[in-house]
């Protein structure tokens, strides 16, 4: 098995890459990609709040369903997701229900303590974390988004 | 405005209707209605986790979706959700992103502490929640289901 893959930075390129996307639409610029164990590219997709007209349409959970539609499967245990932000909660438990095997995340998201994750403690599955993956370009991505908003 | 409605129970036994429909199909038994400020019901969904090849399928998250998409709307500010179950911190972060006003459950699920919905109380929005409407036809549907599976 593959430990904190050595191509991680490719995977979270293609992730700011969606995420760029984003910031082009308007939306608030989140990206991700899943991979499987052979590190071959899924799927990936951007954050789609706005157009999808649904703010559940984050970039975990679209990539997540693409990815369970294309595989025909179930759970994706046999994959790495890689987004340029901390999932909030729902994305969380979102990654646990597909039992995503390993979440590389870049930008940290202050207001979701990594060590108080209550959705991951009391759950019955907790992926492996690896954070702060191209933090600074993932980060400052979004600071630029929100600065320009004001 | 209306608080803890007096018709809660017929929008109850309508998410519990639902309910037992995904009974029947083999899915766990969870049903949900969307109600808007004039008691309107707006949509109804059933928990299609196993039929649409999707874990994140809960009822919740897919009334959510149908009644944004039908209302044209981003927010449910002005709309209450009734669940035959207490929601996973994915669906419960997603009513909170929705702001949803006020949430209506039955069943409770022990193992998300009420009291320690850290999702609710580091987000920015919490909706009202009245617990154990319907409770025992909502727990005891669930009960059945896992029951026949052993």
């Amino acid at each position: 098995m593959m430990f904190n893959s050595p191509f991680k930075n490719r995977y979270m390129d293609l992730a700011l890459h969606k995420a760029r996307e984003a910031y082009e639409k308007g939306e608030v610029p989140v990206g991700a990609v899943i991979v499987n164990n052979d590190g071959e590219i899924i799927e990936s997709a951007a954050n789609a709040t706005i157009s999808n007209h649904d703010p559940t349409a984050h970039a975990e959970i679209i990539v997540i369903r693409k990815a369970l539609k294309k595989l025909k499967v179930n759970r994706l245990d046999f994959c790495d997701l890689y987004v340029t932000l901390q999932p909030c909660p729902m994305c969380s438990h979102a990654i646990g229900l597909v039992r995503i095997r390993r979440l590389y995340f870049g930008a940290y998201e202050k207001s979701y303590d990594l060590n108080d994750c209550s959705f991951y403690k009391k759950n019955f599955y907790e992926p492996e974390i690896i954070s702060g993956i191209n933090e600074e370009n993932c980060s400052k991505l979004l600071k630029d988004f929100f600065r320009e908003l004001r």
